[in-house]
């Protein structure tokens, strides 16, 4: 037998890039950001220490509040969640209360906290395609004076809706309440006013908008807001005021960090102040979103938000009503294209997900919608979209 | 003015490999392990879920356990310590009570946790340079009924002391109590008879002998002691059960995974199976240990603890008696040189600690010793040590 005869064993190739990941996060991100973490710190080591210190002091200046103006900046080990758990479990007193705005599922998940904290709230939901309302907020603090805080998330990533911070923290500033905003999915893409807003508490995590990879979530916050929370945290792991005593008094977390996340995101943080910071940023991701609306509407999808409240994170599509289109079928379609987008999450209407975040560029954008409109047509399949 | 007159510009050049870490973690990884996180997976996705469920299997497997008699592992966002508070925080009743035998800084900090939890506690010190002690706790046990688990640290790193799990856990059984070993720094180098020992939980991490990168925890469970606990958990981030509940319903961790700390972990494990599992690891360790110990003591260095309580995992050293010696100095000398060592955390004796862990090999333990004698020359310092 020659070796032409031999029989060629099957041959699996792997693919020449990872898949794009049009989702919430964790996200696709640059390879330099991913090449930071192919080196091992000591978490202990003076030299991991004053990179800890440089990242802290970036987010503080990519967020525009300092230091000098009562400001600071805590990462947290674990996901953005448990960012927003740490902050009612560290600063709620015993006795408080906190107003919940929610329209999804991410304000649902900050009762669930409460919930589990045993922390006294009052929950203001309004329907999940529209914003949350801060003249009802306004209401409640007046006719409920046990509550402490009031919290609310920013971009609700289960529709990609915007909720009014602004306004919502300056009411409960008006009464008085501390103010916690959950900002996972806008911050860095979407200019805060902190200031201005009347925002104590604001949390993101590494995975989003900066472009790192997931490990860690970081919470900005009035100094003397957390100071002021000595003794009330219910759990170790989760005290914030105990993660920023660690930070001053030896530069160090108190726990084991994510290394390699912190490394990867020190390089992320890099790459977004050359792309010009929250603006830069946020310009890219409005293409992204223009080029994705444009593409899809022209096959006919529509969006389940109306564009004044529609973030352009991340967009939530009505599913096709035509009986042949099955998002089991769609979703796994388009991930053998190299394209992954996110199911719905809605309780109401059938939607699924489409994320602009990430290390993404309109020219993804279009390849998405060329791919889904492939997918479709193998599915033979027709939009428009059924309506609720 | 010519080239050649051309006053050159200092030259930073960059080390050809990272300084090596003689630390309990963070650790020294392969280059391959890192290289497994250049990849950006979805964390919704099937292809990451099949990971992840493997991931688990493969850590049953080399635990010497299986779900067919009961067991199960969770993976948890965080530190080794989030996953230890998260046992706590899920598992006790309102109502119930934990004895903790400390005798070191991971047994004090389950005191904390329990101390920010809220949870009654008794415990039960020894001093740092002997292990617990299973006679004690059973005359604990013996008088206080309210006691409804037993906690204690396998390898206490403060020392690097063995305490006796199997003894501890037997007493605690035999007394119908539910038992919580943190096994962080000894999981996948040193055998555990989970069944023979009589262990409900037992907790490590992903960058401990694993020798995969930090960003989350594991911890084995009995299915059925961990049901049980429906209810009780204070913190939504840190419910174990709501967590075990996630993986069986959608493969998925409930929040965001640190997506390449899990594909690094599963390179990790490829590597500790080549490795011969624990036995193969062990040995190695072990004989980290031994070309320490033979360098050090040749130096003239004396460990803390007598050869029969000494894990080969960490080593405290009695700090030398020469006024020429400065722990800072002489760490930031071997940091030039290219080893990372690890600062004593004794309240009663001036120690350092070396560990032999992670991807580390006996000439690396002789490469350190070397560059010990070298310190040690530089700072003009002599051996032996002072005592107490």
């Amino acid at each position: 037998m020659t070796i032409s005869e031999v029989e060629p064993a099957p041959i699996s190739l792997p693919a020449a890039k990872d898949k794009l990941l049009f989702t919430p996060g964790p996200l696709t991100t640059s390879l330099s950001v991913k090449q930071a973490m192919l080196h091992d710190a000591g978490s202990w080591h003076f030299e991991f220490n004053a990179l800890v210190a440089q990242v802290r002091a970036r987010l503080l200046q990519l967020a525009g509040i300092s230091q000098a103006s009562g400001w600071e900046t805590v990462l947290l080990q674990g996901s953005g969640t448990f960012g927003v758990e740490a902050v009612f479990q560290t600063c709620v007193p015993p006795e408080g209360k906190v107003a919940v705005l929610a329209n999804g599922a991410y304000g649902d998940r900050i009762v669930q906290m409460l919930e589990h904290a045993r922390i006294a709230r009052a929950v203001l939901r309004a329907p999940e395609d529209q914003p949350v309302d801060p003249v009802a907020l306004d209401a409640l603090l007046g006719r409920d004076p046990a509550i402490t805080h009031v919290a609310v998330v920013h971009c609700e990533t289960t529709t990609g809706i915007l909720n009014p911070i602004d306004a919502v923290c300056q009411v409960g500033r008006k009464h008085g309440k501390v103010t916690v905003v959950d900002a996972m999915s806008s911050f860095g893409a979407i200019p805060i006013d902190f200031e201005g807003c009347g925002i104590d508490f604001l949390i993101s995590s590494a995975n989003k908008c900066v472009e790192g990879v997931p490990g860690f979530s970081f919470v900005f916050c009035r100094r003397s807001v957390l100071a002021a929370c000595e003794g009330y945290a219910r759990s170790l792991s989760l005290d914030l005021l105990g993660q920023l005593k660690a930070f001053e008094k030896t530069g160090q977390f108190r726990y084991t960090p994510p290394t390699h996340a912190v490394l990867a995101f020190s390089q992320a943080l890099t790459e977004m102040e050359q792309e010009g910071g929250v603006t830069g940023r946020g310009d890219r991701y409005r293409r992204n979103h223009e080029t994705l609306m444009r593409g899809m509407s022209e096959l006919g999808f529509r969006a389940l938000l109306p564009p004044a409240v529609q973030s352009y994170i991340i967009t939530a599509f009505l599913t096709p009503a035509d009986p042949k289109f099955s998002f089991a079928s769609f979703y796994r379609q388009l991930s053998d294209r190299g394209f992954i987008i996110y199911p719905g999450k809605l309780t109401q209407v059938d939607t699924f997900r489409i994320g602009n975040i990430g290390r993404l560029f309109p020219t993804d954008m279009d390849q998405l919608t060329h791919a889904v409109r492939g997918t479709l047509d193998a599915m033979g399949c027709t939009v428009p979209v059924k309506r609720g």
